[in-house]
C-alpha cells in the first residue's frame, strides 16, 4: 500500500474508531505527541492522553460520518457530517500522519450557520 | 502527469488566479456548469459567469494564500489564510475536477472565531 493509500485508511478509520467509542483502538491510530488544534477558539490540546481524555469527555450524543476523504501522502483532510441529536453540522478535519503510521496532528474546523451579507441576492439561490 | 497530481496543481491555480484577479485565466479553469456552494449560508451559485461575477464583486481587499492543498484522484481540499485588510480567517475549500480538468464543484466554509465552551480548560491551552 503506498503513503497516499495508508493515509487514507487512516483517516478513515479515525472518524470510524471515534465513532465506535474505541478509544484503545483510536489510541493505537495516535502518537504520544499527537496535537490537536481548534483554531477557531485559538485552543490546543498537547498528547495522546488529553487529547482521549478531551474526545472522552466530550458531551452529547455525537455521530460522525464521513462526506469526503482526501488523502495525499502524509496529508488528509475530511469532510465530516456531524449530528448531536437533532442538530447537524459539518466539519473540516486536517490530518498529519507521520512515517510510522500514526497521527501527529488534527486541526477542526465547525463552521456555524450564518445569514448572508446583502448584495449577492442576484447571483445565488438559497436552499 | 497523473490525475492527482494535475487536481493539485489545477487547485493551486484556482487560488493563483482568483488571487491575480486573473479572470480569464479563471474562466478557462471552471467548467461552464460550474456549482459554488457555501453550506453556513445556504447558498449556491450555478454556472460560470454567475461565480465569476460572484468573484468580481466580492467586496474588499481580499488575498488568499493557500496553507494547505491536498488532492486524491479528482478531489482536492484547500486550507486557506484569507485577508481583508487587517482581519484574518482562514477558509476551508473543497474542489471536484472533471476528467477535462476543469473544476465543476465549488464548496466553501468559513469557519469564524468563538468561545470555548466552558468545560475543558483542563485538557486545552489557549493561543
Amino acid at each position: 500500500m503506498d503513503e497516499t493509500a495508508k493515509t487514507r485508511r487512516i483517516a478513515t478509520e479515525y472518524v470510524d474508531r471515534l465513532e465506535q467509542r474505541d478509544w484503545p483502538r483510536l489510541t493505537a491510530l495516535l502518537a504520544e505527541d499527537v496535537v490537536y488544534e481548534m483554531p477557531q477558539t485559538r485552543e490546543r490540546i498537547a498528547g495522546r492522553s488529553a487529547f482521549l481524555q478531551f474526545n472522552i469527555e466530550y458531551p452529547g450524543d455525537w455521530h460522525l460520518h464521513v462526506r469526503r476523504v482526501v488523502a495525499d501522502g502524509s496529508l488528509a483532510a475530511l469532510w465530516l457530517d456531524v449530528r448531536v441529536a437533532a442538530e447537524r453540522q459539518d466539519a473540516c478535519v486536517w490530518l498529519e500522519v507521520s512515517d510510522q503510521g500514526l497521527i501527529t496532528r488534527v486541526t477542526d474546523y465547525w463552521p456555524e450557520p450564518y445569514e448572508p451579507p446583502a448584495g449577492r441576492e442576484h447571483l445565488a439561490e438559497r436552499w
